[in-house]
């Protein structure tokens, strides 16, 4: 206790990247103590820097940047085309396997004997570690693989408090992403505040200005590029008055500043524009996207932003969408729309993301027929094939909005000549904003690995959304294995090869973090900004890697050292069982929604039921659900490819989890699972309160082993939670207990 | 219709003082020539202003102010004591009559021959009109009197359209107010927002400062003075961190200048207060009130404050209330606290105004024991006499919190030993927010009529808020009766003969006033603020005669000529039926509180019945309401002296309107009316919303007899009221429909 008492409160600002000391390991280990960089490259300085740094940090000794090779053993980091020594490094066929984006690292001469056998040694030359890649924007990549290894944060296969593992560790390390736009989305106000935001104010802006903190961005885009993120917009897609100016002259310098930050991180900016900016801005009396006036004003103000920030990402767009303007206006459609503003970006390699989220915001909720589910198909699959090359439709993973179970897009597959990004969200607008603990990967990893069947078994969303399928490069064929040895141990990574074709696919996901001193309120949202990063470059890392390798780079050195072993699958269990708890004491089966509008955070089971949004679940003295069948019902399931369409459209096959998003069933109605459905609300409500209760228990058992700073915020959190969930439990159950009047088997408390 | 389109669009900024052309009359009657008043008083003198005003404006010619008596025709202004020719006009015993704020009118010495027999003329003296009164105060409330009169605001009596019945007018009034506070509480923040405000910004602050614009407060006073207001509170109960200092130096300036505008009306002004003002203000660690040090920095206060504003009428606390601090903070109780204010403030004559709106903000809907509609009750009564003689508690109507419906509060009468102000809202905060028409008069008046049989039979309300009841000096022998006779026709006014021990009592009303051009956002509800102060005045009015005087004062004139004989009583009619229509079609049978948290503008059945509030109407699949009977329920029924607690206890006795505030019931109870709870639920809100149509429907007949200006903006509203009163009627219907599962015998459409 004493040991803990002596160190400073961590706040959790340094999140996975504090690069604690190795109290194990003496010195710097020699092949790190000189680090050569050939090129003049902003992002490889960047690369030099962020290694150098983290060296220092974790060995207590700095190393030294060189431009030339030494005789001494050193780290090179450069790339193929630019940097002779590295490229030498590796055969053409080799670098050839290296995308845009990708990275390879190789290293040392001197392997374990112990384990030489276990693995082919051909490509292993020299006596130094290199960080290769066909960009610097690789190179960088590679470096913050390289330090995520040092940190100890990779399944346990290297041993950084050995210095024996770290003097001799055997690197052969491909890696490309999966995904060419890996994005956040930021919904920063220019006032400061951030919609859906749980992290504190806007990072980005104050008062109806740029922020002048950029140490803070600085920090932020580190955070971004350790993980893979390589574009980012910066503020909200609500695009109310003052930002709309974001595209002129008063604010561009301070965009083409934030944009000089991120880019030295290999991130490009991107703006959420205004589509009535030609009102606005231009003084002229429509945005009608066919009238050659407002082209063209579109056109001379692309001139000015490329002018201002050469590299600008291009524009996002949410048109039409919860009483935005856009070409419904002028009686055009979205293609119309998006395609004008693509012409204006196209001069200057501008991409226009154009969002799905269209949908009637002013339903009657007394009108059954109109299906908010189905709008998004029903807006855009008519108009697929329509758009220019330089037009991306970015989906949101689910038909309705984030909510914690929902099925998958069908508009993912339907679009066979469109590119697609497909949006997910890091904010917990609908899953206990920040307030309750809920890891995400998992979800995201449901909807990725999700078949559409498009075009027959295997095609997945992490295919569609990767452009593998419809670039028809992709195939398991053509997938490379790249062997992998660290340390004294040895796996191998499967890496999809670059595919030229896929430039203008991805995902994108809406950020969490703000200006709170551990960056999302919650610490352990971390683990959702680090894992969307993770998953968006690699998707075949399953939940469980992605908690583990967070959880070790947040947490190891952190404590005691010898109490840190129990701490780690601890805290990966808590994360790992928390979206199905979060599920199972909110709303019930797949019908989302109970809470109040306006803030989102429940539980308010009549909040959405009579209101505008097309968002209910019919719940009656006999009943609850949507009847979303093509028989007797909305037709939504019928949106699907097959076998999903048939599936969905009985409850004889439709999952338990998505019950009630595709059927308005009888309380009594009986669950795959053998329970009924009221049954199933009364068990899961009370398990989900019991094992909400449970997180905040491991928590405080592992008390000893955490940093006091660490510690009281997260269990702050917990403890509402654990009331919260309480709350939900209760409230729900008793709002069907009092509606159905049929009693809980195992008569429990409800009121 | 072209005549109309001739006139200016009128805002309704002046109200019911806008004094329009006499198009009938050509001349100023003779003896409205000349004003005289020979008092050096800012009170006389705003008063011969508003006189000299009034009657420029509706007779085209401005009479001459004189400080002697002219040969010729004149009206004289001025106080008993001070004014000699004035207290000629009135026997001793005349004068005596006179309460402190009271006044007599008396005039002509030429009565009209044919009517000579009809009426006693020994009082009639001279060939002048008097106003005279104990203070200038009443002199000033008089000339409104006569004022009101001449713009023919007084039930057909007077013909101001007649030069005949103008120039021989006989008058002689007496009219005292029942009720010596007549205030007026604004729950203004200094930000400029008003706390449920529906009429726009706060006219009195603005950005933390006080406004620049005193012609607005001054036309604000006179509005007030004209219907007998005279005690303001000025920000709001909750006070906030800014609104604190408003007792210091930083504020106190301002405040002194407000006061200034008030005072030139007779209006004293008071502040809301923070009880840890010591704390904030003070720098000391406790504000309990049995601490020496803050009881000594309390009266340092007062004498800081006092030396700023020396005629400031007192504090208004709101303590231990929805989280503002208070005594019970240290373990006292409330008297402790208030007496500790009184004393800080009585060398100044100072009042603390001490709300009893004190319940537990933190309940646990799960908990049906605890029940808000007791808190008043259980708070206070046990304290009655502990308190100082210049602290006033103030009680709201209803034991809940300004509901459509609620049973009258039984803390009224229940304090034999209290001084007490009645607390109601002219602020349509839970009956329609100034955009549905809701008249409250008929509601007040239930309130004031209701007998709490305190001491036997006749223990109404009114007689208790005015003190008559406990200063033992009312009796229906006491009162008197004073003949009034104008122009051509007679009648009787009866009036509360004076009570010299009832100063510390009266009414309170929470304002509906901001910064709209019409004061109250909806023009129909200026009849709101204008009731209230008559009512406060002379609490026998009829809701039928408030409403006559105030449409006739509103709209006489204003259409074309002819046409306005149609508009008085239809326009009246729409007052008169709008509370039951908004009853009718919103929470039913008294139940209450099915709106939104937060807003409270409905309809949200369940928007309450989980929350923390004590607001709860626990409907299930079998019936509602809440049991509030001694025998099974809370108690709260037993609050209530006999005939009013057995009246409550039983279902075969509790009014049906008041029916599931203290009765759960099954939706097959069958009401006293003969129906069904569930179809009672059915008809309202069918029939309540076909006749907020009708109210459009009535107004746009209307059209051609209103000036368009404000013609279009009740419209605005009237139409808005239309369709939301559908979509009550369609949420409460479905809601009940799916809870219950019983059809509407009518087969009409429910969701």
């Amino acid at each position: 206790m004493s040991k803990r008492m002596d160190m400073q409160k961590e706040s959790g600002y340094d999140a996975w990247l504090h690069y604690r000391r190795n109290r194990k390991v003496k010195n710097l280990p020699a092949w790190c103590k000189v680090i050569v960089v050939q090129e003049a490259d902003e992002v490889l300085h960047t690369a030099a820097s962020e290694l150098q740094h983290g060296l220092s940090s974790m060995f207590g000794q700095q190393p030294r940047i060189s431009a030339v090779p030494v005789s001494a053993p050193f780290i090179a980091l450069g790339t193929f085309q630019e940097h002779a020594w590295v490229a030498e490094r590796f055969s053409p066929e080799e670098q050839a396997e290296v995308s845009t984006e990708g990275y390879r690292i190789r290293g040392m001469g001197t392997p374990n004997p112990a384990h030489s056998t276990s693995h082919d040694n051909k490509d292993i030359k020299g006596t130094h570690v290199t960080v290769a890649g066909q960009t610097s924007k690789g190179v960088l990549y590679g470096v913050f693989h390289l330090l995520r290894y040092l940190q100890g944060g990779l399944d346990g296969k290297l041993d950084p408090t050995s210095e024996e593992s770290l003097q001799a560790p055997i690197l052969d390390v491909l890696s490309n992403p999966a995904n060419s736009i890996r994005m956040i989305n930021h919904w920063d106000n220019m006032d400061g505040s951030v919609e859906r935001g749980y992290a504190g104010a806007s990072i980005f802006y104050d008062n109806h200005a740029f922020t002048t903190n950029m140490d803070r961005l600085r920090d932020y885009a580190r955070l971004l590029a350790s993980v893979g993120i390589q574009a980012l917009s910066i503020n909200n897609v609500n695009v109310h008055h003052v930002e709309t100016e974001l595209i002129t002259a008063t604010f561009l310098p301070d965009v083409a500043r934030v944009a000089a930050v991120f880019r030295a991180y290999g991130i490009q900016i991107y703006l959420s524009i205004n589509y009535a900016s030609p009102i606005q801005l231009g003084g002229l009396t429509t945005a009608d996207p066919l009238d050659p006036g407002v082209a063209e004003w579109w056109q001379a103000k692309a001139r000015e932003v490329y002018a201002a920030v050469p590299d600008l990402g291009g524009f996002v767009v949410k048109a039409d969408s919860e009483n935005r303007p856009g070409p419904f206006s002028y009686g055009r459609h979205h293609a119309d729309g998006a395609n004008m503003l693509a012409d204006a970006l196209r001069p200057y390699g501008g991409r226009v993301i154009w969002r799905c989220f269209v949908y009637d915001c002013k339903q009657d909720w007394r009108d059954r027929k109109t299906d908010r589910a189905r709008a998004a198909f029903d807006h855009f699959k008519p108009l697929d094939g329509l758009f220019r090359d330089n037009v991306i439709l970015q989906i949101k993973n689910g038909p309705m909005d984030f909510q914690v179970r929902e099925p998958v897009s069908p508009l993912f597959g339907a679009l066979k000549a469109t590119q697609v990004l497909l949006e997910f969200q890091i904010a917990q607008e609908y899953t206990g904003q920040q307030r309750h603990l809920c890891y995400l990967v998992p979800q995201w990893k449901e909807v990725l690995d999700f078949d559409t069947y498009a075009q027959g078994k295997g095609s997945t969303i992490k295919r569609i959304v990767s452009g593998a399928l419809h670039s028809k490069s992709d195939s398991v064929s053509s997938r490379r294995k790249a062997i992998v040895h660290v340390g004294s141990g040895s796996f191998q990574e499967e890496q999809t090869s670059p595919s030229p074709k896929r430039g203008n696919y991805g995902i994108a996901a809406v950020s969490n973090i703000g200006a709170d001193a551990n960056w999302t309120g919650h610490l352990l949202a971390q683990s959702n900004l680090y894992g969307y990063g993770r998953l968006a470059w690699d998707p075949e890392l399953s939940a469980d890697e992605i908690a583990n390798e967070w959880v070790r780079l947040t947490f190891s050195g952190q404590g005691t050292e010898d109490a840190s072993a129990d701490l780690i699958p601890a805290i990966k269990q808590m994360l790992l069982d928390s979206w199905n708890i979060y599920e199972s004491y909110t709303a019930p089966l797949g019908v989302g929604w109970m809470v109040s509008p306006g803030h989102h955070y429940g539980p308010d089971v009549d909040g959405y039921e009579y209101s505008m949004w097309g968002t209910y679940h019919f719940a009656d003295c006999r009943g609850i659900g949507v009847d979303r069948t093509t028989a007797t019902g909305t037709g939504y399931a019928g949106q699907y490819f097959s076998p999903h369409a048939d599936i969905y459209e009985s409850t004889d096959t439709c999952p338990d989890e998505l019950l009630l998003f595709f059927h308005h069933v009888p309380y009594t109605h009986t669950l795959h699972s053998g329970q009924t459905v009221i049954q199933h609300i009364y068990d899961t409500h009370f398990e989900g309160a019991e094992r909400a209760a449970q997180l905040k228990d491991t928590w405080i058992s592992l008390r000893e082993q955490l940093n006091e700073g660490i510690y009281e915020q997260v269990l702050e959190r917990l403890e509402h939670q654990a009331e919260h969930a309480k709350e939900w439990r209760d409230r729900i159950n008793t709002y069907f207990y009092r509606k159905s009047g049929i009693a809980d088997q195992k008569n429990r408390p409800i009121y």
